[in-house]
């Protein structure tokens, strides 16, 4: 028994999410249905984390047990995988790592990157990726509130209300807003949050409540009272799944990117 | 009759280029049905350039001549008409101009950006935007070539073999290569190619004439006797329109973005 790390990445717009589910295009299922042709049985990875319909992924980790009986190299896993898979979901590195070593149990933490564009005409070529927002948005205040969310907190205020998780403490190490103005006019607003582990919904929550702050619906100060009150009416809306990248998957030892180009 | 000047985007990648044609779908040909939709009548923009099937633009320039009977001002022009346009197109700015000022007659130069990315595998996020290289590419060559591709030279060698232009004399201020490594492994490859006109296919060629020189089917003190020799059939292959973006025209005062976002 081998145990492979695959880093993943695809276009979440045209997938439910990367969780199998029955008669939905998903992306694990795309992953098991290329790895049964490659290696003519079913085989079941592990992914570090879900992700919902629409989110993107940039760097997706996943850890497959693979048997004896198949002895691909991890550079046949590499080239057979990707030309089975569709256009929108491709395998970025495959390489092995220590027996039972799992993308979801060791995974030390994530990090997400939540994009807006702030303009008062729609940006084709932002449209898959970022948030568009009109109309007034003050970003000073939304990279004061930031400061809020960081650390260990309650998160139940910013967790969807069909999550399932036992407990709602989480930690934040990084919740950070840049802003960058852009040429054709209009701002690109870069929202990076890391943390250990995360509640469903949790980061575009948590966007959609800056977004509130912009709009003045909430001051920055307001931030530790919509937490301690426990209660997703308190905060933002949802931001859009089609805003949202996983962008990295943090271990104890860094995941390498096998077959590098030099 | 007022003269308006409009900055569009486009995704290229399901239009057959900028200029109508019958039964295709076309920019222009998208920019006409919403003019004649909002207007009541038909109205034909002048575009800066013409851009090739697939090619993208971050800020094309277009201006048209309304009549006195049409009495929208600019902001109507600008919603109305991303109303009535398909996601893959929007109108970014609409701002007066001085009367008989021409998109096109009147640009001093456009800049162009051409990206690729050097991986050994595919990957989903750069699909719509990069031209995909894989096996042994020498950056640093590229780089250098570069430079000779610089000034006034006769470009007839990078022209495609239907371009119809009389004159094959061209100036290209800028050609630079910015290569950055990615967290993901590999490396994007960004080429800025600004001139004051350009031949069908020009900066594509230029592309395709520089990742020969990465191979080292060329080096990049060939560049010369490639130009000298005013034969398509020695310079590289045209490189695939996606990874083509027409970023911005110049003209003699600066183009603005009305209604811009404070």
């Amino acid at each position: 028994m081998r145990t492979l790390r695959f880093i993943i990445s695809y276009e979440g717009g045209n997938f439910e999410g990367y969780q199998l589910q029955p008669a939905c295009r998903t992306v694990q299922g795309e992953i098991e249905t290329a790895l049964a042709g490659l290696c003519g049985r079913p085989l079941r990875p592990t992914a570090a984390g879900r992700t919902d319909a629409g989110v993107h992924a940039a760097a997706q980790v996943l850890t497959l047990e693979v048997p004896d009986e198949v002895t691909l190299p991890c550079k046949a896993f590499l080239h057979g995988l990707n030309g089975r898979l569709p256009d929108d979901l491709a395998v970025l590195a495959v390489e092995e790592c220590q027996p039972g070593f799992d993308a979801r149990r060791d995974a030390l933490g994530k990090h997400y990157r939540y994009r807006l564009l702030h303009r008062p005409t729609r940006h084709p070529l932002y449209q898959h990726t970022h948030w568009l927002l009109f109309g007034p948005l003050d970003a000073s205040a939304m990279g004061v509130a930031c400061a809020a969310f960081v650390g260990e907190h309650d998160f139940a205020s910013l967790r969807a209300a069909d999550c399932q998780s036992r407990t709602t403490v989480r930690k934040l190490s990084r919740v950070e807003l840049a802003v960058r103005q852009l040429e054709e006019g209009g701002r690109e607003l870069t929202l990076d949050v890391e943390g250990t582990a995360f509640l469903k919904h949790m980061v575009r929550t948590l966007a959609g409540t800056l977004v509130a702050v912009g709009r003045g619906r909430f001051k920055p100060e307001d931030i530790p009272r919509i937490l301690a009150a426990r209660d997703r009416a308190r905060a933002g809306v949802t931001a859009p799944a089609h805003g949202l990248t996983l962008m990295s998957v943090r271990y104890p030892q860094p995941v390498g990117f096998a077959w590098r180009v030099e």
